[in-house]
């Protein structure tokens, strides 16, 4: 198996609104609207999709139409080269319609983070530390 | 914001097991070692990231740390060139110690596809259909 993740997969209980987030929000591109009921957007590398919640869980099988947990257990990072990046894109969440649920602080590992959540509750950290990045932005893991 | 997602972070019970799957089983290279606490894997951009449960829900806040849902709204989605990879790496991860959640079958959207959850019941989708690859094998969204 290759060592690649092709797309995550959020799913929404209101595509529209996640929609707006992300794309008017946040400033993810995209050529997809709501109405096309799917919506991929051109990230580098992983793609981001938003597809709604009921229908990503019965795409898996029956059983998996279940309620949501606060936490999912998973995290999404959002790695930074500044520090002051940090407190910007939380403030940009927010903004946006996200909820900051830890302000940006300085880490035990040496570096500065913090979390937003998306309408849905899903969880991003952005985080800034002594992280190199390729030059697609992504990070180079030793 | 840059369009990106740095790291997928997978909050686990049991960071050996899980560990010994990615990197035994489904064949994710790092230098890591479960003793180091965390895992990072060397993924081609977005990198996948392993990490105890608790220890990940408590880094956004003491709120975080619930139960976790059966079906936690977010699918990793693996894209092949091949249909017959479908079934194949199905196999791979179940003989890993992964269980088929969705055996490989043809899908509405004229694709072919299938689901695997990993040890702690984190859904994979291994899909074939009308994608491109770019030279890295990310999908190239429109």
């Amino acid at each position: 198996m290759e060592p690649r993740v092709s797309i995550i997969g959020l799913g929404v209980s209101d595509l529209e609104r996640a929609f707006r987030f992300y794309r008017d929000g946040l400033g993810f591109p995209t050529s997809r609207r709501p109405e096309d009921g799917i919506i991929f957007f051109k990230m580098r590398g992983t793609c981001l999709c938003l597809y709604p919640y009921d229908k990503l869980a019965a795409d898996v099988s029956p059983a998996f139409i279940t309620p949501r947990a606060k936490f999912a257990g998973i995290t999404l990072a959002h790695n930074v080269r500044t520090k002051p990046e940090v407190a910007a894109l939380l403030a940009q969440a927010e903004a946006a319609g996200g909820a900051i649920e830890k302000p940006a602080q300085d880490t035990d590992w040496g570096g500065h983070s913090g979390y937003f959540s998306d309408p849905d509750g899903y969880l991003w950290e952005v985080a800034y530390g002594s992280f190199d990045f390729d030059e697609q932005g992504h990070l180079i893991i030793d």
